[in-house]
């Protein structure tokens, strides 16, 4: 059984694109920018969607849905909204076999639809806060597909609020980042840095952009959420007011935050190796494979019968699967579960059966052991345990490893030109400068790290002090 | 507090979309056709969402996406299926500023999409049966919006399945149909008809659709869900084939079925009364509200203690909401959660808590008891048990005294012209004959009923055997 996959150290883009395809995660589709998200891929979305969805409800958000398609007007009543997304939008210009009075656009994000409802549904502060998420598909015209990393149509979750006073709005839309750092490290077993956003690459209509950025084994960044605050830019836009309490007009201060599918694409990057997908087991939608290893003749062996007993007692709390197929080997089996990521493989032979033991193989690190029967269910529990540790600690280590800091403006472009990573230096915010690097090295400013209150003399800038800023190449 | 509903006896219509707007389930867009489906609203399709997908799953089921926008030629590929669906297109011819090569169409359903795909996944007979199912947003262009029920895009969900055999096909589009139906009776307790459609009112493709029919309080038909039998119309139009056995090459038969956002519309249409929603039980996103009678003064009282006691004990695994609210008074209260159609109202007063009781009140029959504090949670569970039983029963008595058997073609026009209601008669299909009664009376042949194996004089044709079939007017 030859393994098509690319090796990561050959090439890193066809790598990924093989384990998508091998692992049946997605598929091109023949609608240039579009993919399909195949069962096991969308698997990983549910599992997404539900934790996720279960943080927003604990957190006091209530899930709507608003209209796929936007008039072309309200997109353009936010200036810098419009200037962020006028290249990206698909236009309808016929329905029901006319054209169309107004062209209609489909949604690249919610903002100017769901303010204008909010602008109907607020009126006094009794109205606030509103806490609205949506799960919905977005669209952004592009024409170099990337599966799950960069399509033209995504899934994603959008959550809108609008608040009384700025205060409060900045507490939700960090509180929302820390929600989706927590899913990042705690879940998806990824190292992260929470940062703020440069006023050039944060969102197209906030006043404040707030991201979590990790780090591929390329040694690029992938911006895995962000989390806006808009102030009252669409407030304003929408004309949406409220009476405070003391009977004054107010305009409410918002946020919007959103994690999409590409998550999917961070889980393949930050864990894979030339096996295929190594998935962490709290994300993993199957946790454990069972491979009986039978002669062919053995039907209703001892080996079967400990299988059954397996999956429908010892590990019934466990997300596990019996590979009973016939029709190919088990090591096609091994193959094809390595590459679909699976934290742990069982496998049942003969000789095991007669010593009362099972093989068990950690997809993390390829340990082989052989447990006691009895001691399989506590055994697993533990390794699954390890293992979403494990990946966790890799991804940090890994982060670590490939964090510089710079002193000066040559060391951080030299530094960029030749070895991807993440370079800290102390910046002093300036658009032209930022684009400048990315001139020269291709790279970006990822953010501010948040917890990062000390300053130094810019590189950019040695007469003033500048903040800690962190530049890479990024997804 | 004046209740704006209008009486569902002066004008039913009016009487639905104030239902709509007062219990805030949806409300219209800026977008002609399209709607906005607020958090309460929203809270329904989740429930029906968990439920199916549970179901689904369990008949092994897998999720999957695929591609909101289709290329125009692929809706071509498939005769019947272009015929039905073309008026109703909403077309792409714009993206990232340039206009297309070709349009796009926005799915109205994914039949071709998912063929196309499933052209490239099916080789063997080891690829089937393929079962896999997408919850997702469709469009089909409307100008006459009505709330979930008539509006260009809705929420869905799609099943598209590939068997080897015909006969797996049909059980599998039988075994959807009864999820349906149990979905129907048992959580949203609405009277179901299961039937086969007729060949006008056929899914534009399928060669056999069943559907489930249901009765609203108008007396007017809800079509609540379609499974289709597509045979090979698909897999030939999209060159689908898989080696059998015995290495023949062979065309699957398919099958498609989905229900959407229109169950809501019929939940409010079956159960709703002219105090507002009446939900059942098991699909209410709160089971039962508690509004306690305070005193302003009373902040700290036995009240507030006995309410906090039974949110967070007794009644701790119900869906239960105390509304605590200050700004508005108990009487507000009241007329507010009847609206919303919360099928269980506890009030609990000063003269209550000295009593050592509370008064418990149903949506359902208006019915008012005093309970012992000590029996609350027995009772409560007990009662929404009830009220289930007690709405469903409703709806079958009410379908069946609203059920008429007629002799004649003369009788069947006359009374569907004449009163409202589901009316049988033995009919020889012939899709001319059906269209005369749709243009004398606006209704249409709903189903042949699946359980009904009795035949007699067809009323269009009185020298042949006819089929029993229901005609009614429709939403």
């Amino acid at each position: 059984m030859a393994n098509k996959l690319t090796p990561m150290s050959k090439d890193f883009n066809e790598w990924y694109t093989d384990i998508v395809k091998l692992a049946e995660l997605a598929d091109h589709s023949p609608v240039k920018g579009s993919m399909v998200i195949r069962p096991y891929g969308y698997k990983l979305w549910e599992e997404i969607k539900e934790y996720l969805d279960k943080r927003f409800k604990e957190t006091g958000h209530e899930n709507a849905y608003f209209p796929l398609l936007i008039p072309n007007s309200f997109i353009q009543k936010e200036a810098d909204h419009i200037e962020g997304f006028s290249p990206e939008l698909a236009m309808v210009t016929h329905g029901g076999g006319k054209e169309l009075e107004e062209p209609l656009v489909i949604r690249p994000t919610s903002e100017t639809i769901i303010n204008y409802m909010y602008s109907k549904w607020i009126n006094s502060y009794r109205d606030l806060p509103i806490l609205i998420n949506q799960w919905a598909n977005v669209l952004r015209w592009e024409m170099r597909t990337r599966l799950f990393l960069r399509t033209s149509e995504f899934l994603w979750q959008e959550g809108h609020t609008a608040h009384a006073t700025k205060k409060e709005a900045n507490e939700e839309a960090l509180q929302m980042l820390d929600i989706y750092h927590e899913f990042v490290e705690d879940i998806a077993a990824v190292s992260v840095v929470k940062g703020i956003k440069s006023e050039n690459e944060k969102f197209a209509g906030a006043i404040t952009t707030y991201s979590i950025e990790t780090m591929m084994q390329d040694y690029k960044a992938l911006q895995a959420g962000t989390s806006h605050e808009l102030g009252q830019n669409f407030s304003k836009a929408f004309d949406i007011k409220f009476s405070d309490k003391n009977n004054q007009m107010q305009y409410p201060y918002q946020t919007s935050w959103g994690v999409s599918t590409r998550l999917i694409g961070m889980i393949i990057m930050a864990h894979g190796d030339d096996k295929g997908l190594k998935l962490p087991p709290r994300i993993a939608p199957i946790q454990v494979v069972i491979i009986p290893i039978n002669q062919a003749q053995d039907k209703n062996s001892d080996i079967n019968k400990l299988c059954d007993t397996l999956v429908e007692h010892e590990l019934k709390d466990i997300r596990c699967h019996l590979d009973s197929r016939e029709e190919v080997t088990p090591g096609f089996k091994f193959n094809d579960w390595e590459q679909k990521g699976v934290p742990i493989r069982i496998e049942i032979g003969p000789k095991d059966i007669e010593k009362g033991v099972v093989t068990i193989i950690r997809r993390d690190t390829s340990e082989k052991s052989t447990i006691q029967t009895n001691k399989i269910s506590e055994t697993v529990t533990q390794m699954l345990e390890d293992i979403q540790k494990n990946l966790l600690q890799q991804s940090k280590s890994f982060m670590q490893e490939n964090s510089f800091h710079v002193e000066n403006m040559d060391e951080l472009v030299d530094s960029l030109q030749n070895k991807d990573g993440f370079y800290s230096c102390y910046w002093n915010e300036n658009t032209k400068d930022e684009l400048l690097v990315k001139e020269k090295t291709k790279a970006t400013l990822r953010c501010y790290p948040l917890d990062a209150n000390n300053t130094g003399k810019a590189v950019n800038d040695v007469k003033v002090e500048g903040k800690l800023a962190i530049f890479s190449k990024a997804y």
